[in-house]
């Protein structure tokens, strides 16, 4: 791989020509990678006091970036190309960068990090400071404004709780279809598709999923849901149904009513365990904390709100708890982040 | 396709050289395809007076003819080819077939049926009666030897219930892993693997299958599953870790203990869903009927013995169910099936 560092003459690694240093933040996401550029902010080091609007230099967009869909080689070019994009339209170079995050799905191992921090390792100057988050960390900072503290909740067609208090950080489910994320939305869907095969041959009740799932496949029997689930593995496909499942419980039918409750218990759990295992709730579990809530399961119901009711539901076990929803987009979130560590790291040199 | 009717000449068309008809029995499994060819029993109409053992003039092996693993054409030829051999090996010709049953995975619908069943018109005279049925079938006929009454209920990487009663034909199950096939081996491993990453992330309480499955992968942390189910999506990988969940309930283990429950329960509604719809179980409840138990699931277990679970919990609701294991191999049940639909179509004959 060719990963000269590009642009980067010797005495000028920690400043530009612009006497400023800059921030990058990615999102790398299942279809596409974005990166935004922001300049070091100068002006503060609380994060409760973050300029509004917040300068964004440059945003730029690339393809999937996840090496687990579309190989090493092209993962690496990827990300790259949305970088130098992103520094190019913002007027910087590589040395003036002083800290990259990227949020990227996939990471679910030290060893998934290890191997992406490599590939920045050789794309940066030294002293540029680098994080490699799972995705879901980005969507925490997208609500909590880059803060490292409280959890996220992300339920779209896949869900994973993570969550970050006192430099400790925790993650739930997140692990895919197989191992069981049946808060998410390939699980609620999933479920409601077995429970029309279920109904169909006698072992289930009856439902009103029955019809209204046919009828959004365009299919005119359950038998062919078997060859629809076959002809295309993605689990995308199957999330969409979603919304079916909604309506029929809204319409009183139990069983998509019964596929709701559990979905939400689960969610409730994942978020219960992360909370837990940080004691982000205090001593006497009143504790205040953001729960970030991201993702098409958890938004824009009007009816039966998913969302809402796991709200409640953490709520009842956490009463300090507070729905927060994203405020940016992930990419700068990422940004945020990274200047959040990097504050973190500075304070910490600072104490030694 | 080439697919000439061959060495049959005019006029010889319900005979050959050998004054003798012949059944072929098909058995099209996922990775293997096996033809039987045995002589028409002139002895007797009667399933429960075969000759033992039973002639069997030929056997041969091919590759997999499921055309949704192979494609069509690759499908179309193995059948062919396993079938010519197996003539050739018998003495025998085309026009000397009376009738061929092909049980087959992958057969869920009208359609699928339709398309295998124009394939082997494409290839025999048109006098030879054709069959193409569900893998399960031929498994049932293993056991039943052939009879059309009863039910099976097969458990192995997959489960499927299916039943046969007065003509008429139930199935229950058998939709694959995204809908909700709980009680095959790939529902039972996912169930424990899924176990092990609760366990893990503080959702679920501690197990023995992490050690056990950990140790079985040769992972060093659950984390590692993650990747593990990603690398390979074959679901019979996943249910070879069948045994793992047994022996930790076997040693004890509450969880493989619930998991190996459901799965009982799961295989047991399959049952009694086929059952009642075929009526099997008679007015009064206590009719008897075979349940021949298919599949590495339901066999060979010696502390938790799923199968004898299985059957103990069918039998609280059908006493007259009784436990059938197969006698002969699925090639062999199809051949019998061959000669059992003949004889119910040479019966309706003689009625009309």
């Amino acid at each position: 791989m060719n990963s000269q560092k590009w642009g980067c003459g010797e005495g000028e690694a920690h400043e530009n020509g612009h006497g400023s240093q800059f921030l990058l933040g990615l999102d790398g996401g299942a279809t596409s990678t974005v990166c935004v550029c922001m300049p070091l902010f100068p002006f503060s080091d609380d994060p409760n006091n973050l300029p509004d609007p917040l300068p964004i230099l440059a945003r730029s967009v690339a393809g999937c970036s996840n090496h687990n869909s579309v190989g090493e080689t092209a993962a690496r070019l990827t990300l790259e190309q949305v970088i130098t994009e992103a520094l190019s339209k913002s007027g910087a170079d590589l040395c003036a960068v002083c800290a990259v995050c990227l949020g990227v799905s996939g990471v679910n191992h030290p060893t998934d990090q290890e191997r992406i921090l490599t590939w920045l390792r050789e794309m940066f100057p030294s002293h540029v400071k680098l994080y490699v988050q799972n995705d879901a960390v980005a969507a925490m900072a997208s609500g909590t404004m880059g803060k490292l503290h409280g959890c996220v909740l992300v339920s779209g067609t896949g869900t994973i709780s993570y969550g970050f208090a006192d430099g400790k950080e925790a993650r739930a489910a997140g692990a895919g279809p197989i191992l069981g994320d049946w808060g998410s939305g390939y699980g609620i869907a999933a479920r409601a598709l077995t429970a029309v095969m279920r109904a169909h041959d006698g072992r289930g009740s009856k439902t009103m999923l029955t019809t209204r799932i046919l009828k959004a496949l365009a299919l005119s029997s359950p038998d062919e849901i078997i060859g629809w689930t076959y002809a295309d593995p993605s689990w995308a496909r199957i999330a969409a149904l979603v919304p079916e499942v909604v309506s029929c419980a809204e319409a009183g039918d139990q069983i998509a009513n019964e596929i709701l409750v559990d979905a939400v218990q689960e969610l409730t759990i994942s978020v219960k365990a992360v909370v837990e295992r940080l004691n982000l709730c205090g001593e006497d579990g009143s504790a205040s904390f953001p729960v970030v809530m991201v993702g098409g399961v958890l938004e824009g119901n009007k009816g039966w709100d998913i969302g809402n009711e796991v709200i409640n539901s953490i709520q009842k076990l956490f009463p300090g708890a507070h729905p927060e929803s994203p405020k940016v987009e992930p990419a700068i979130g990422a940004a945020l982040l990274a200047w959040n560590f990097l504050m973190k790291e500075s304070e910490g040199d600072n104490h030694h």
